[in-house]
């Protein structure tokens, strides 16, 4: 994740403000002169001229500007000086009291024919004042990536400062109507993609790190696609991407998917889409959704580009699963298949790449078991699967199809999924009744094959 | 004004749905095959629908699918029906009285450190489910163009069934926040423009009506400019556009400015950027103004085009002026610097065009006198000025600069506004001051010119 | 056809020559200043310029900067001014005998080793000086455009000046290799193409003439497809397009095709591609052929975009046919098919509208067999079809499939057509064989039914 | 420089016969059947294609289509196959002697009115029939390309195989014809430019080699410009692009300008464009020459955008200078101003790093003087500068500013021009004028500071 360079907001800001600080306000030098740790009468200053930006004194365009000032003055600030301001719009700008009292009592008191309107007006009373402000901020170019960034800070800051938590909130909400899923752009992202685009890929990878200018160009070769939200105010940042092999049958090897020396597929004879990475770019966006509409529409997309696919599944890691076998008393494991087999192994118990490439070790059979009884594990309070990634595939409405054994042995691979990957399988008729059954009753979608293991 | 044609909203949504109805649900076949005037039964389908959309059972992908089916079913029903639809969602998609009953009591007894959390339970409890499902219908192609015009139907129907009005606000809200200004962008429209955009131009001017596609071209011609504010969810549509003339000085006289057999200013030698039409296109989006930003916004991109233009301002209709003059008692006129001329004539006392274009009818004086007096009128209460183009213009900082006799002769011009228009002039670095000046004391920037008038 | 507008030649030389007159030369404000009529002092002014622009002295960027000046001095010349302008070219800048002699000498006297290079001396020395000027004048923006239009120009002159035709034949080969179909780019036209390239369809249509922008609109609907072939140096300008109905079966009546109050064909379930007009844009380029290329181009497009296509055929004039019929001699009619019979009836013998509206005028039958005896006629000496239209489908490797009876009942269809359209029938499989019986053996293609009308 | 790779026309030709071979004709299989070494039988095949291909039965669309066929034949011949080929091109399908005898003679025999004519007929009789088949190939997608990369290699032959250089000539004289500089487009490159295009700057820069992504980025920054001459046909291919600093005053350091950890020059205080880099990108497009205009049209676009620049200069190498100071005779550099100095030093006295960064070691003066000495020398014959990159701006019209030490202290800078770089200054006022006299000349503009070395 990383955050646009201060420059390009500076350059916007000055763009917004030709006539320099003293077109804006007689105030615009004190604004521009605050101290990067905000001390106390300088609070003051940015207090008054937020009031200011918010009364709309000269009109909105004008308020605006003041705001996007502020924007300016916000990135000079250091750590301490952005707790500071955030605590201010967290204690001043929130909600007022007398107000609220005054609203409550207005929609008791109000007759049916006025119920509505007094509940509308109450909740216009519970809206906290700052929410007006971070709707100016977006008034600059680059504005909305700015609003992002914000609150990837904020996210940070309120580890330590729950107070701060409420305007981290209120920033929430407001984003999450901008980024209404509705008002996204699906686009393909390949050799032809501006570098300034493809630059983020490279940064914003998580889940197969991409090496190099190299690594990323094999992957947007002609048997690979690559799909990104966008959204048109930020058109040159991926909100989320995914990354797609086209192949033959389901691929069970990430390093061979990656492998740049690989022959390239003729995507003619393709029967199979692998969606083998998804990565969320954005960390300012953080509780905003987006995976499951990417999936299908990408399914979509390529459906009606390869009418000849038959399949559509990923090759998705097992992130928390040695952690699990780790963790989970032996007693426990020894009811579970394989358990018995596995507890019965000489320490050292890990799966250590040594012993997995080796056969003869016999862990594989116990490990794959062990595998499959913790992908089908879900939670005895809310009935889901404690594996993240296996909860989010099945949601969606897809089926545990397959366990690869040796399928990523990079370290992070053997470390947290001992090695092994899951295809999920998205098949699009049972797609609703399976995400009905997942979520309502906690059933989980298994192929024989997973079924077999669980014996 | 103009609505999408139905079609394309048909078609948005068999892509969406590629599967037909079958695929989004057993009932797919029920919410289609409702009658138009949505009879009572109907009524309980739409609801269950509604409740199913709501519940995003099966994933959220596929509860927006079946809001996408129910905005299909929506664009069948006839006036009757649209009614009722927006009747059911009036009343049993609002706010659940006791939830907010109890997150108010949440809030009274929350103490300082979680009264916060709670105000946001609270508003939250007060927001109407209904607006789930209105964003749901984004999620087609055309979605957001859909709800605008969903509203524009809202508005008519407010009038007769004002129950309907705080669902129509809800939908008002929503759209303001994606309208947001900060999210427009700014569009130049030229002759190289779609004609599917050009075509919306002339359906939508609403000052001077486009009298066919030459008038058009001449409007677009090399020493005139046309801009728009855009969403990029509807890249087709403006949502309010302005037309420019770049002339030698102010330009007092709008049949003048578009008669197609003008020779074309050298634009080199231009030192007046004339606004001589600003038009809202989208009823749907009544209320959400955006004009100020696109003439501060124009303003900036002439100057940065046009280093040479010195002046900036428009050519506008006085719309309120014969209203006015007719309806003021005598004894009130009388007291008007020409009132008591005017008074002095022989009826007919109509400015009509034959009188006005004969000066020996000495009428002039005395009517421009009565014009300035009535542009510098302000209402007692609000300190508004009673017209409205003039409220606008000195909301946003213009000046009253001149007032232009026999300056648009047709029909219209002469009806509402005595063949007279006003050139509100745009002063940049004395804008925010006038603006202020206006909005909180009433105080009417005048030029010299206006100031003898009304002596 | 249209040619520019002066005024963007003009502008575009500005922005090539931004200093001025003065910039470029001395001798600058001489050339500007020469009398339209181009009297014999003002050909010397300009003969020394062009000799000063192929000299190239001071760099080829500068000798380009004077051709371009040099074509803003054209455009202000009068036909007379054009004319004397050409002459000069003809007479002053074609090839030099003494070295094309020299350069013969050297090739009689080349052994076989230096055969080839002495060809292609030889062949250097007879290319005329002018044709580096005609290089250059494409220097500038819209400078392949002036060169479409001065020889849409010369193509005028050439019928009273013959002396003009080298000259013209230079810029046609010029031209040609510019033009060269592997260089073009097939463009879809649709309602989101620019209003500037839309009225050039307007204004170029030759077939069947565009009523009004709703005209073209109609044209442009859903389950109407038009292409063009572009060149990218003159990318508002259509140099040939196609317009393509997609409807049931063969369409046999061009009125209905063209009615805009039909309802639009669902284009999911039509089987057949019409081409009903095909049109040249630009005179400039007569004689340098596109639409054999556009036809087969267009046909892969849509068999692309709509892989249920079973036909693909045009919907054509035969634009000699009356005349034909009335310029036969009785006796020759006699012995065609039909013939006897159509001489038998009374005059007049025209087929006007009424008689032709009542097929108990019985003089259909005769009309048809006749007709498809012309179509089928070929001219002695070279084996072409004596109908252009069908020469030009016939070569293309096409099939005369219908004749159609009131098919196109405008005036212009009635007088020369007799009111017949026919269906050509491109079948991809056989279109090589019948090209190769046609262009070899002047062996016409037909459908069983327009055998059977000749008998 | 590289070829595109061979996948891309495979690609390109599919879609063009996407029948298959046999939709070509019955021989379509028997083209791609030959051997990579093309053997006497072989030749036969393809010779007997050719003539098919010429002949254009069956069409001329079918003709292109069989030409697509051959030029995928030719990429799998190998080396021997490819001079086997281009030898049949020369020898089979040249002029015809007889034909060319026979319009020599109408040629004599014509009176005065038939003379041009009949030069024209004696210039196409000249034309090789070869040149149809040359222009054939540029029938499919990226056939433009083909062409080109067949010319690169048919440069590689010729030096072996000297009977080529005809059929070189004809490639090179069609490729000029499509390659007009007036028919290019500029383009910026940047960082929102596509990979695809940015990795051939990577592949093609000459100068100062582009060693990563980073150093590409570096090169793209706020403070920098790159534009690229683009052929419509080959939309991501540079055919040539320069590289500009935005800086204070003349930059005298390669190195200094290519750090990447040097901080962003202001672009708004910038009063200098230095061209730091000239790359031709296609091998295939020697002796076509683009670079005069290409500096011409990019100082116009700079001006333009950044109207506070004074000046524009390069910062060149002297690529010459090393190998002309060892191999003039020591009488002959006596004379030269320095000469004395330099030869009285102890050998070693080539200018390693050593000795240039000691400037103790005394020998700046002496090497600067004979530096200056160099570049101002023209040879006897022609008036020409010997070192090719002084030559080619003193054509277009550059002066000779200042010679900068220790400039390009790479191993290609210190051994090929003693770690001197030039500032070439293009002053437009001045350019015509100094072109002029060094063309016409061989006058050579120095600046003082030059001139004063050479004293």
């Amino acid at each position: 994740m990383q955050s646009q360079p201060v420059s390009i907001f500076e350059r916007a800001f000055k763009k917004l403000v030709p006539g320099g600080l003293e077109s804006v306000s007689r105030r615009g030098a004190d604004i521009m002169s605050i101290a990067e740790d905000l001390p106390e009468t300088d609070v003051a200053i940015v207090k008054e001229w937020i009031e200011n930006c918010l009364a709309e004194n000269g009109g909105q365009v004008e308020a605006r500007n003041r705001a996007a000032l502020l924007g300016r003055a916000y990135l000079k600030l250091s750590q301490t000086g952005k707790i500071r301001f955030f605590g201010l719009l967290s204690e001043q700008f929130g909600v007022e009291e007398s107000s609220v009292e005054k609203a409550i009592d207005h929609w008791h008191k109000a007759d049916a024919n006025r119920k509505t309107t007094a509940a509308q007006a109450l909740r216009k009373a519970l809206e906290p004042s700052r929410i007006a402000l971070l709707k100016q901020f977006n008034g600059v170019p680059s504005g909305v990536k700015f609003l992002v960034d914000m609150r990837d800070e904020l996210l940070n800051f309120c580890k330590d400062y729950p107070a701060l938590k409420p305007l981290e909130t209120d920033l929430r909400d407001l984003l999450a109507t901008w980024f209404d899923v509705g008002l996204l752009q699906l686009e393909e992202i390949n050799w032809n993609s501006s570098a300034a685009m493809l630059e983020k890929l490279i940064a914003y990878e998580a889940v197969h790190a991409i090496k190099s200018w190299n690594d990323l160009k094999n992957r947007l070769d002609s048997d690979r696609r690559c799909f990104a939200f966008i959204h048109p105010n930020m058109p040159d940042e991926p909100l989320i991407f995914v990354e797609v092999a086209l192949v033959n049958g389901l691929a069970g090897n990430v390093q061979k998917l990656l492998d740049e020396s690989a022959p390239t597929q003729d995507i003619n004879t393709a029967d199979t889409a692998i969606f083998y990475s998804i990565s969320n770019a954005q960390r300012g966006l953080a509780g905003i959704s987006f995976g499951n509409f990417l999936i299908k529409q990408v399914v979509k997309r390529l459906q009606d580009e390869f009418p000849q696919l038959k399949q559509f599944a990923t090759l998705s890691p097992v992130p928390g699963f040695r952690r699990w076998l780790d963790s989970t008393p032996a007693d426990r494991l020894r009811e579970l298949p394989g358990g018995e087999k596995w507890l019965s192994y000489p320490p050292p118990r890990d799966p250590d790449p040594a012993n997995l490439v080796d056969p003869a070790g016999g862990q594989q059979e116990a490990i794959m078991k062990l595998a499959a009884a913790y992908l089908c594990t879900t939670r005895p309070g809310n009935g889901r699967a404690i594996d993240p990634v296996a909860h989010f595939h099945l949601s969606n409405g897809a089926q545990i199809a397959r366990l690869n054994w040796l399928a990523d042995t990079s370290e992070k691979g053997i470390s947290q999924s001992a090695g092994l990957m899951v295809n999920y399988l998205y098949e699009l008729p049972k797609i609703v009744h399976r995400s009905e059954r997942y979520t309502s009753m906690g059933v989980i979608s298994q192929s024989s094959a997973i079924k077999k293991l669980l014996k």
